[in-house]
């Protein structure tokens, strides 16, 4: 079998009291392990992308849970209720488009809620459910790629998007997730990863992860795709979701949407990788915020600027690819087909 | 009215056995004139991208003639047709997509068959055709603009791509030709541009001059475009063109073809100009030849690496955009309107 590297990888840990995570801002040149024991300094790596990826995101926000009471000094449940309100909505107002983070918080705070018991049944209950959402995530990780790996036929090209590999959910990952299950059955398999401006995570995590594993893959730049599918490059498409709603929109990092239009027009598959957890069965598509960045990202590439001084930006991080777009999408616990408003709410919230 | 510094700059020009032009390689961050005396560093600078743009190619090739025949120490007719057609071999070797540089070379060896006299008078009417070439492009830049002009409303946001303006051409541009006339006859006109990796034309120099000329622009990344028109943010898409064929395929820069795909689903008006030098009615769409750059474009940026070392790469430098996806042409004789394989030879050729 193919040994891959990243099968055993984790982006983020706990270490009794504090939370490490590999810098992914200075991936793929410097590999770099950064631990933080405040929530606050949690809160700034998810805000900064230290950490990034709706599924790593989710379980780093329960870890910064999990920080903020493991070193409370409370000494009555009303003392660590209200230190744990103030780390949750801290930690809920760093990004907010990845539903994961809202997800994983909330349940962390459901857990301290009900917990019977005094101050240290509550932290431990708090510490223990954070690192419960860190290995159920790998295991959905792997059960979707397993599941998702049957839509891969041997020799298969596989065009991806941004990084929904290991270093965007705490392992495995979602739509690399998926090639790894069809690699690890022995399927031959290329990527042609997007570099994904303007941060770059194709070039830097998803060539990383990939050369790293031994996976062919090469790399284009984002205005290539329709080329790419006009030269019939590539078989299928599959990309990770930030946001999935009730009726299949799906919220991703910007670029997608276009990337969906143009394998509908070459009638090439286009695959969505998403965990449950990626699930918001609450918002309709007029409520969806779409983040808005730092310029700086635009008009700087690694610090070096690509443009002129002072031009206007417009940054938005991610984009809205409607239903019709989206063949399928993969969970773990089935790939769902249209019509997404009849069959999303039958596999998610059963 | 509006003062526009790009109505009067030229890109290229020639100084009494000198070719002149600025090195767009180092713009917007640095404005240097660059002077060859030699053709083979003309060729150099066409290949290397010193001078880019469809018409300056074009022009600048056929500057590169009028150095070879001026500073050329033939003493019989022979001696300098011989010269001649090996400095047309080289210069044309540089570029395979653009038309024009194969137009603008044809030219003028045309006009050196023709010339009766001896060795002065065919040297002195090279330089005058390559002089004729260059004052002919600005001409019909602002005579394309004034006739695409009349496709822009009051208030009309543009989506460019690449840059087909001032820097493209001797001087005004054809996209960015048809926005200043726009812009001069008073109109309100707001343009996005695209970036535009590899090389980074958009924000480099499409930006560089609109902002110098005072017309209002938004940067944004290649894969912004399609949430950009799902946010009807775009009212119109004007780009150039490296090639258009007899029935109304495009050759332009890489990620056209995606925009005009975007554009055609959002139902967004997706204009090309081009003038009549820049048709090719001879070649048919299997027979184009797409140029494949170094992966070096790709992998680094200003010299900074943006991914691993020894990753494999894609860079195909243009992509095809089918006619059925084009809604008019502006040429500076007319407006063509499909059926373009009817309309195109009327107009170019008639």
């Amino acid at each position: 079998m193919h040994k891959l590297f990243f099968s055993e990888f984790r982006t983020v840990e706990w270490r009794d009291g504090i939370v490490a995570m590999v810098d992914q801002n200075l991936l793929p040149w410097e590999f770099r392990i950064v631990e933080f024991r405040d929530y606050r300094e949690v809160a700034k790596a998810i805000k900064n992308m230290t950490v990034r990826g709706a599924p790593a995101i989710g379980a780093t926000a329960a870890l910064g849970l999990a920080l903020a009471a493991y070193h409370s000094k409370a000494t009555t449940i009303e003392e660590l209720m209200e230190e744990l309100r103030r780390a949750y909505e801290i930690l809920k107002s760093t990004r907010p488009t990845a539903v994961n983070l809202f997800w994983a918080l909330d349940r962390i705070m459901q857990v301290a809620h009900r917990t019977r018991g005094g101050v240290n049944e509550v932290k431990k209950a708090v510490v223990e459910e954070a690192l419960r959402i860190l290995e159920e995530d790998i295991k959905v990780n792997k059960k979707l790629g397993e599941i998702g790996s049957e839509l891969i036929n041997d020799g298969d090209t596989i065009l991806t998007h941004c990084n929904a590999g290991a270093l965007a959910t705490v392992g495995y990952g979602t739509a690399l997730g998926i090639v790894r299950a069809a690699v690890e059955q022995g399927k031959r398999v290329r990527v042609i990863a997007t570099e994904t401006r303007p941060k770059l995570q194709g070039a830097r995590l998803t060539v990383f992860e990939l050369i790293k594993d031994g996976i062919e893959v090469t790399l284009i730049t984002d205005n290539m795709v329709g080329y790419c599918m006009y030269k019939g490059m590539i078989d299928k498409v599959i990309v990770g979701a930030d946001r999935v709603l009730a009726d299949g929109h799906v919220i991703n990092k910007i670029g997608t949407y276009t990337i969906a239009v143009l394998a509908s027009r070459h009638e090439v598959p286009f695959y969505v990788a998403a965990p449950t957890s990626s699930f918001d069965l609450s918002l309709t598509i007029d409520q969806v915020v779409i983040e808005e960045r730092d310029p700086r990202e635009v008009t700087h590439i690694r610090g070096v600027p690509i443009t002129i001084e002072g031009v206007k930006v417009f940054n938005p991080a991610f984009d809205i690819t409607p239903p019709e777009l989206v063949t399928a999408i993969v969970t773990e616990k089935a790939i769902i087909k249209p019509p997404y408003d009849k069959n999303i709410p039958k596999v998610v919230r059963p």
